[in-house]
C-alpha cells in the first residue's frame, strides 16, 4: 500500500511538472511533514529539522543533521538520507544537483541569510521561487486528514461541553486553561493545537489573549478559544460562556448579532463563492446595527496540520471555496472596557454547502 | 524605576553608534520580547506577533496588528504604536523612514518575500544585516535574567529529585512525559520550554527522541531530557537513569564516562577559554577509549529566554567564554541498537569558573 506521503509526493511532482521545476527544496516544517512524515516541528524557530528534495525524476531526499539520524531512518530509505553537519545549505546544493537545474525553493519560509548561502554554492542552479505550491494540495484535505480532524474535533467538542460545569467562582484565567490543557491530553492529543486563550470580562477584549492570574467572579464573561492535536491535526473553536444565572442584555445581545453574522456566513458557503464576499456577509450583520468596528479581524482560515493554514476568509481574497476545504468561521465582536465576544466553528466545504466539523 | 527593557534598548542604542545605525528592525520574537516585553511567542511559524523598530534618537516604535492593539497598549505608549492591517512592511518602511536612512535588519530570522516587500517600500532606506545585535546583548544575562532563570532552574531541579519514584513498570514514555509536563504546570511554569524527552532503552540512542507508546519495563534505561519556563526563563538538564536494582555493566561505564567528560569540561570553564577547546576536552575523554564516534552532536550552547541561543560549545566555535554567560554542558554516547546516555547540566560563567544552576 503507498503511504499518504508518497501520495502527496507524487502529487506534488505532477504540479512540478506544470511549473517546468526539476525539483523542489522544502524547508517549511508543516509542508516537510506533510510530505515525508519526519518532524512535524523544527527545533525552534530559527532551527531546522531537515529539509526534502522532491525531484521531477522521482528520487526523493530527506537531509537532517546527526541528531535526528536514527529518527530520520524510521521513516526514509538510507540511500536517500543526507546527513549534514555544519553547513547545510551547500550539502542541499550537492543533493539539488543531481535532480536538475530549475529548483523550486520557499522563499516565503526561507531566510534570507540561508538563501545567500545556497546562492552561494549554487553552481549552475537556477532558483524559482514557488511558496504556496505544497499550501495548494493542503487546501484540500484528504482521506487520512480527514480521519485525524474528526478525531480532533470530537474530543474538542467533548472537551467543551464538559468545561462549563467545571467553572467556579475564584478560578484564574491561567487555571481555566490547565483544566482545558489536561482534558485535551488525557483524552488523547498529543498538545496543544496553539495556546489557549481563556479570557474573563474585559480581557476578553483581546482577540489573542494570554490567559492571566484574573479570578472568575459570579455573573462573568467567558470567551475560550482552544485546540488540540489528535493524530497530528489540530482543532480550533471558540465560544463565549456567561458564568452565572443573570447574563447580562449586552452579552445576550452580542452573541445573537455574533452567531447570526455566523450563521449567515455558513448558509451562503459553497463552491464557487468568493472568500471575500463569505466575509463581507458576516460583515454586513454588523454594519446594519453599526457595531462593524468591533469586529476587527478575518472571519476564519484553514486548519489542517496547522491552526492557522489556507485559505483566508478576509476582504481582499478574491480566490472560490472548493470542496475538501477545512474552514474557521469566528465572527467577533471586541469592546475594549466592556469584553469580547466570539463564536468559532470549523466547517468542510462540501459539493453543496458546509458541514460542521 | 527603568524597566528591563528600557535598558537594553539603551544598550542596543550604543551598538547601534558603533555600526552607524539610524535605526533597527526587530522581527525576531525572543528579540523582540527581549527589548519590550511584548508578545514572547509569534502566532505561528509563518506568522509574527509583531515589529520593534529602534532608533539612535531614543523614539522606539511597536507595530503589531489590530488583534493586538489592546495587548501592544500594556506596555507601549499609544503615540510610538504602529497598527498594520494586511502590508506590515509598508506600514514599517513608513515608520522606519522617520527615524534616518541606515537600518538594521535582521535577515538570519527575515523571509525573502518580506524582505523583497521591504525593498519594494525603500524608498532612499538603506538596509544593512545586522544579524547577532540583540543575541550580543542576550548573551550577558542581567539580574532580572538571573532571579528567573534560578527560579527557572529550582523547579528543574525539583521535578528531577521527584521523577525516579514516580516511576512504573507498565509506563509509557508518553505517560512519563505527561507526569513531568504536569509537574511543572503545577509547581509554577508558563509551559515546557521544549517537548519533553522521555527514552526507553534503545530509543534513548536518539538524542531528539519524541516519546513513543514504548512501555517501561523493569532493568531498563531511562532517558529524560526536560525543560520548564518560569518567568519567560527557560531551564534545561538531561539525567539517564537505570529503572530497576541491576544496572548493566554497559549502562554503568557509559554513565561514568559521560560524566567524567561532563566535569573534564566544567572544570576548565573560565572566562578566556575557547568554546571549541571546551568541546575538544570533552571529546578527548571519549577518544581516550575509541568512543568519540558516538558523540554525535555539540557540546551545549546557551539558555535564557529560548532553549537554544547563543553561545555553542562546537567544535568549529573560536569565540571565549565571558562572564555572565549561561551554558548547558551535555555530552551523550549513543548506539543505535543499545541506547544512550546523556547528563546534562546548566552552568553560569562566573570570573574563576563556572557555578551550576
Amino acid at each position: 500500500m503507498i503511504s499518504p506521503y508518497a501520495k502527496r509526493r507524487d502529487a506534488l511532482r505532477r504540479m512540478m511538472q506544470t511549473c517546468g521545476l526539476d525539483a523542489v527544496l522544502i524547508n517549511y516544517a508543516a509542508n516537510r511533514y506533510y510530505l515525508s512524515g519526519f518532524e512535524l516541528h523544527d527545533v525552534q524557530s530559527n532551527e531546522s529539522a531537515g529539509y526534502l528534495v522532491i525531484s521531477a525524476s522521482g528520487e526523493d531526499y530527506l537531509a537532517t543533521d546527526p541528531r535526528y539520524t536514527e529518527v530520520a531512518l524510521k521513516v526514509w530509505p538510507k540511500e536517500y538520507l543526507e546527513i549534514y553537519r555544519r553547513n547545510a545549505p551547500q550539502a542541499l546544493a550537492k543533493v539539488l544537483r543531481k535532480c536538475g537545474v530549475r529548483i523550486g525553493i520557499e522563499t516565503a519560509a526561507m531566510n534570507l541569510v540561508f538563501f545567500q548561502s545556497l546562492q552561494k554554492e549554487q553552481k549552475g542552479l537556477a532558483f524559482v521561487p514557488c511558496n504556496g505550491l505544497v499550501e495548494e494540495l493542503r487546501l484540500f484535505k484528504d482521506e487520512e486528514e480527514f480521519q485525524a480532524l474528526e478525531q480532533s474535533f470530537v474530543l474538542n467538542h467533548a472537551m467543551l461541553d464538559w468545561l462549563p460545569n467545571e467553572l467556579r467562582a475564584g478560578q484564574t484565567e491561567r487555571e481555566v486553561a490547565w483544566l482545558i490543557e489536561c482534558y485535551f491530553r488525557e483524552h488523547g492529543a498529543s498538545e496543544l493545537a496553539f495556546p489557549s486563550i481563556v479570557a474573563f470580562n474585559e480581557n476578553a477584549a483581546m482577540p489573542h489573549a494570554i490567559p492571566t492570574d484574573k479570578v472568575l467572579t459570579p455573573e462573568s464573561l467567558v470567551l475560550v478559544d482552544v485546540g488540540c492535536r489528535v493524530q497530528d491535526y489540530c482543532s480550533d473553536q471558540t465560544r463565549t460562556f456567561w458564568f452565572g444565572d443573570h447574563p447580562s442584555t449586552k452579552f445576550q445581545e452580542t452573541v445573537d448579532l455574533v452567531r447570526r453574522a455566523q450563521s449567515t456566513a455558513m448558509q451562503m458557503m459553497k463552491p464557487g463563492v468568493l472568500m471575500c464576499d463569505v466575509y463581507a456577509a458576516a460583515r454586513s450583520v454588523f454594519e446594519e446595527v453599526g457595531e462593524e468596528e468591533a469586529f476587527t479581524h478575518g472571519l476564519g482560515h484553514g486548519v489542517g496540520l496547522e491552526t492557522h493554514e489556507m485559505p483566508s476568509l478576509s476582504p481582499h481574497i478574491k480566490d472560490v471555496l472548493e470542496p475538501g476545504m477545512v474552514i474557521t468561521v469566528e465572527p467577533g465582536l471586541y469592546y475594549p472596557d466592556w469584553g469580547g465576544v466570539r463564536w468559532e466553528y470549523t466547517v468542510v466545504v462540501g459539493p453543496d454547502g458546509v458541514t460542521q466539523l
